[in-house]
């Protein structure tokens, strides 16, 4: 449990810095930082961090033996020596204390039509409390809190008692290999927190997620002689239907599980993006449908992926045109396993301890139906992978906003969280 | 009749121009004249045409007063002013004959994914008697008859007795503008005459055509807390499959109609090109549908539109996501009406002969479930607009292409044609 009078003073500390933390959250929001475009605010983050007094990292994914790696995904349409990864290192000397890593994930998935945005998705516009942006909440704010909770530690004039590393990735959105990538590039520490926004909540398990893309194809003719239904988009709404079906029957099978029984239609399946036909008066000839679909724990991506393929090649026997036109499956992106953080361990005793001193009760626990990246500290290094972070909504939709007050009471809590994990000693 | 000299003659002159003329017709095809590209082939085909000594004008749509005119389809996608007319006239001193208007259409439509083309499109292959290509057959062919119809008359050591107008126009697949602004420019003749490729069947009715787009656009949120079907591109099915409904409905009601009551289902909707969603985890946002339906004589377009537009509107009622996001329907090209070539006219008569003369028999007719150009000669002007041409496959499909022994009978049936509806004199 942290020392009251600690708290009181990382609460002040925390407080004094709030308004360059905001400044910090909204310079961050500013960068577009899109999948493919995350290097200048890598590069941003490089210096903030350099400037702080770590000791930087800062590398892509290109320079880690990515594709050797059993875990790795497949990256289609993004190049791996264009994303860039940045560690920024507090080297303890004689440590006495446990090792951490705080990571947060610069990506941001694309904003939509920016007609459905009150304000500008890139603005960082402040009303009433909350910060609004692609990313503001999804997870920029967690990577501020993070960054702000050391500098309050530091404003203290303390400094962690053990090794902490922050690393800002990208690719969490669309493979986890940023996160890979920090794991062959050697860092290893006793805990990992993910400050995503989980509203002041544990993350006790999640689901894994495939990317796959259906691709119809077909041979078009002259819309003066199509037969209604026959063409590459009707059929491709076949196959939706039918992994619709799939999805249905997965989470039929689900109501049993250990982790899951309890959530409604835990599997999600969704077709999120589609194209296809080139002319509004030709039978469309082709058409692709990116889809993402969920996993429960006690599944592999491998029998996930096998699913898939089975379900499209079931579809496709019946429906004239993919028949004689079998489409394709591709996996382009997540292939991921489920993760359970396993109840018990000394960290998430710590974090609870820390929340409790913050928000005065026991720290709720949530289940998510989507993937985050603290599975790689899980599942391949073996150490607890915690997923906490501060609030906000619109992940992924339109006026994403994260709550600035939480904001502030997150960064509190994280950093009662260092304090106690890996002890701390008078500031250098 | 044509005189049996002469149409010897003419197929002479017609065989011997025939390399020339296939030549011309690759050269064409090799131009990738898609919608807001044709200018660089009008280029050529105005300096092919001034060399071959007739008066030559060039213009664009932005030069006529399109959108004063009640016939204008709406060009959402392609600017006016880039969308270049060429009309060549031969102009007879004295006129004794009858005047005619050949007209062509250069746009072609997009050849889709280029790896399902036996061929490249934009090379003009030539195999066993077939010239490949998109817009081979659709109508570059008709092109290339109709100005070497011409040649090979003059090549005769004659001259049409009357004016002609060779034109060549854009716009065809998409709105018809092309043709219109030739009628705005002041072009008019005793028929009109365009070689699309028909088979040498003479066109007896088209059905009318309207080009929508449907708009469907909502609130997205991340995928973790999505449920089935709630997202835009399962909407757009849900009024895609109103449309096929309301499709069926039409067709049903067509049985009696006194022209297409014979044609199995002759009003066709296609649903020809689909975009929506920007990421495979986020619930798509938007989805957008061009489409293109067609209408009976009897039916005005702005009937159809009217029905579309009711379609929609209803089967938005049923649709949990749409009540809450009423989709938009925007006419963005073709509104265009049927047209029926009135049998019994003169011209017809002349053109049959011709036909009979090559080809040995009556010249066979048809019904047409797409749109050409000679509607407005027939309700614009008021003359017959007769749609006759050569024989081709894969209109607006893969490996199109274009049969070159019909394109030689079919240059030396237009020429015969040309010769008995203008008369001819010795060439000056």
């Amino acid at each position: 449990m942290p020392d009251p009078a600690l708290l009181d003073r990382l609460r002040d500390a925390v407080a004094a810095g709030f308004a360059a933390e905001t400044e910090f959250l909204q310079a961050m929001v500013r960068f577009p930082s899109l999948r493919g475009a995350e290097a200048p605010l890598q590069d941003w983050l490089h210096r903030e961090l350099g400037a702080r007094g770590y000791a930087m990292d800062r590398f892509t994914l290109a320079d880690v033996p990515l594709d050797a790696h059993p875990q790795a995904a497949p990256m289609v349409e993004a190049d791996p020596a264009r994303s860039v990864q940045v560690v920024a290192a507090h080297r303890a000397p004689n440590p006495t204390g446990r090792s951490l890593i705080l990571q947060g994930h610069i990506d941001v998935v694309p904003e939509g039509p920016a007609e459905m945005w009150t304000h500008p998705p890139y603005a960082g516009v402040i009303r009433d409390g909350w910060l609004y942006g692609r990313g503001a909440h999804d997870m920029k704010a967690g990577v501020a809190a993070m960054i702000f909770a050391m500098e309050a530690i530091r404003a203290c004039g303390l400094e962690p008692a053990a090794d902490v590393y922050l690393q800002t990735v990208t690719e969490e959105e669309s493979t986890g290999n940023g996160a890979l990538a920090t794991l062959l590039r050697g860092y290893r520490a006793e805990a990992a927190l993910i400050p995503e926004p989980t509203g002041h909540a544990i993350t006790r398990a999640q689901t894994g997620t495939i990317w796959f893309r259906l691709k119809v194809r077909g041979v078009p003719v002259h819309v003066m002689v199509a037969q209604d239904g026959s063409n590459a988009i009707m059929s491709a709404f076949a196959l939706i239907q039918a992994l619709h079906a799939h999805t249905k029957r997965l989470n039929a099978a689900g109501r049993d599980n250990p982790w899951y029984g309890g959530v409604r239609d835990p599997i999600k399946f969704n077709p999120g993006i589609i194209r296809g036909g080139d002319w509004a008066s030709s039978t469309p000839a082709w058409c692709e449908v990116d889809c993402r679909i969920g996993l429960l724990p006690g599944t592999t991506p491998e029998e996930a992926m096998a699913g898939v393929e089975a379900a499209v090649r079931e579809a496709a026997k019946g429906d004239a045109f993919l028949a004689n036109n079998p489409p394709e499956v591709t996996f382009h992106g997540f292939r991921t396993e489920p993760y359970v953080l396993e109840p018990g361990s000394e960290a998430e005793a710590v974090l609870a301890e820390a929340h409790r001193a913050v928000h005065g009760g026991a720290m709720p626990e949530r289940l998510s139906t989507a993937v985050n990246d603290t599975r790689y500290y899980g599942r391949q290094m073996g150490v607890p992978g915690l997923c906490y972070g501060p609030r906000g909504e619109g992940a992924h939709g339109f006026d994403e906003r994260t709550s600035l007050a939480d904001l502030q009471t997150c960064t509190l809590t994280i950093a009662a969280f260092i304090a106690e994990w890996c002890g701390v000693r008078p500031l250098r």
